[in-house]
């Protein structure tokens, strides 16, 4: 197999210029370009479910945390506030008001969680809705259609995505339906006209669970696909994080090199760092809003957990080093009152913090990488941040 | 009784300027100034319950909503996150980082509120947290170190509020317990210093239940006392607004003019109107924030039930008047589905939005009062804003 190159497709809709490749590592700052702008590599892109970064106004968004480019989920958006509606507001870069970068996943990760309320089949899948019960059906074809409707600029192949620990033969079918549903998402999309006034990039996604056989063969038949860019899919579902560094190592090795790797769905500070390490260039994960609605807050010298009776009458501020306008203008006794009176506030703020600190992370990162002491950086950093505070 | 002129607690801590009375009306504009800046009159104080108004970062109640003066609640504050905590912080306006005018009640409210939970002596009000279950007393005299402690610019007197609707001889007696409780009130005060570099002012309130006789006895006893400014409790609990504005009618011609008149937990935009119609200067009141949590906007020409259909593909702005940045950032479309979806930010939106709204009807009423044609604007915008959207 490999991708007929006349395919619209396959023509460059993004630009993906590499700056410097690390000596020590496998660690690369690059700059993707798109119609909504340059997204500076390695890059996490904070999660907007439904078109919303949870408890974070898109001014906040912008103004403090400075991401290029958000994600938001298919499934999610399919199901409210629905496609149609996405298509009257002219997508959903207008919808929500955000005129940076959108990456659409496919809708695979969540269907595939809906356990016991999905049928995988080799057409699609069918699944009920978790907000109604209502049937609905995924297919690599319609996926592609909502895709353009919701008007990411960069959407997503229609996956399966693999449970952790997962049976050998299983892995190795559902990675052969991921690759034939590739197949049917790039003739699909080739015959689908982009629907506003901008390009959208397809990046299909590698399976193969945890086996380094079906990562190397997966790797290779979705390199072989030649498109703009490449995605790691199943990782970050529950695997020991050394199995998950396995194979992305597996998997970079093959994927080219002029072209962006999005790890989906990674993962705590550390894990990104180790995997900018292995050659990944981008990241998702729902942690930092997660886990600061949890009460939980990432920083350079570990992890706090504000909900903690011993920050009651600790007056400094969240965070000393500032990075978004929360982390000084409240206390850690504020933020801890907050929870303890479960009032929003403390939701909005730790989420504000927890995205800042993932963006200066991988900012800084990227720093290293181009004055060329990542490694040494990368292997402080991971040290200083696993802690407890 | 008249309060002996030589209790500190008359001695003036704050400033009351008259700048204008409407001819047309009893509305008056002036300002009060306090060591925590001034305070335009007719004002309305958005409410900070436990030292946070609900959804609101501080940066934007300063910046978008702008009052000179919030409100926090005595009775939640000496709960969570206790008294011994805002002493270390150096008082709320710290703790919380709110530099401009606070204002505490006094608990009165919110523990006649906790019924079959709380028993009412003339020693005070013995009750049962609804935190955690624990038993404790307010009393006139413990409230007033609370407040001391706590440290807003404005603090009130403990008071019964009785319900509606009220037997005749127990809004009678209630009201007399509040008279005593008053003198003990003050008689404590003189003898509690400040805790903090700043003064504080203490407001007496007027009870009397809907009692006409009861209202004007009540209205010269305070007004008796002599302190820097007044408050009407007891109204808007359930009563027509019709009797609430003969009550203030009553009280207001009775309070002295030359000291500002604070209706307690009022109300609607056109309550808010007509009050300051009859001679009101301050009002704070939980509808803006709790209302928009529920999804209702208040606007200029009526109120819009934002989870209705009916906004589902409406694009336009929230509000066209741009009060806040919220108002013209997002569409009403993107505000339901944010409701639809049960998202935080949906509650985020609407609390910015309403209370911007809020603030702007008393800044506007203002206005109208210094430009002399205030009644003509009221009696248009009580019209134009009685309508749902
Ligand atoms: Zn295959
Ligand atoms: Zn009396």
């Amino acid at each position: 197999f490999s991708l007929n190159k006349t395919y619209s497709v396959s023509l460059p809709t993004m630009q993906f210029k590499l700056n410097t490749k690390d000596t020590a590592s496998k660690a690369r700052a690059g700059v993707i370009t798109t119609d909504h702008g340059t997204i500076e590599t390695p890059i996490f892109m904070p999660v907007g479910t439904v078109g919303t970064v949870k408890g974070v106004h898109q001014t906040e968004l912008k103004n403090e945390i400075n991401p290029d480019i958000i994600l938001g989920n298919t499934y999610h958006l399919y199901l409210r506030p629905q496609t149609k509606i996405l298509e009257k507001a002219g997508g959903l870069h207008k919808f929500m008001n955000w005129d940076r970068n959108i990456l659409t996943d496919s809708g695979g990760y969540q269907v595939y969680s809906l356990s016991g309320r999905r049928k995988i089949k080799e057409e699609g899948v069918k699944f009920k809705s978790h907000i109604d019960g209502s049937y609905h059906t995924f297919t690599p074809e319609n996926v592609m259609e909502i895709q353009r409707s919701i008007g990411a600029d960069i959407i997503m192949a229609f996956d399966e995505c693999t449970p952790y620990p997962c049976d050998y033969n299983y892995a190795k079918r559902s990675m052969h339906m991921t690759h034939r549903w590739l197949k049917r998402c790039i003739t699909h999309l080739d015959k689908t006209p982009f629907k506003y006034d901008y390009a959208q990039t397809f990046f299909p996604i590698v399976q193969g669970s945890t086996y380094k056989d079906l990562r190397k063969q997966s790797a290779e038949y979705i390199a072989s696909a030649g498109a703009e860019g490449n995605a790691i899919g199943g990782l970050s579902v529950g695997e020991p994080a050394e199995e998950m560094y396995e194979m992305t190592e597996v998997v970079t090795a093959i994927l080219p090199e002029d072209k962006p790797r999005y790890l989906m769905g990674v993962g705590t500070p550390i894990n990104i760092l180790e995997n900018i390490a292995l050659g990944i260039d981008m990241f998702d994960c729902v942690m930092p809003t997660r886990n600061a609605r949890n009460g939980m807050l990432f920083t350079a010298n570990g992890t706090i957990n504000i909900k903690n009776k011993k920050w009651e009458d600790d007056f400094s501020p969240i965070d000393e080093m500032g990075i978004t306008y929360v982390d000084t203008l409240y206390s850690k006794a504020y933020l801890r009152h907050l929870f303890a009176a479960k009032e929003l506030l403390g939701k909005q703020i730790a989420s504000i913090h927890n995205l800042g600190f993932y963006m200066w992370l991988v900012r800084e990162a990227r720093k290293h990488i181009l004055a060329g002491d990542f490694t040494e950086w990368k292997n402080r950093m991971v040290k200083q941040m696993d802690k407890r505070l």
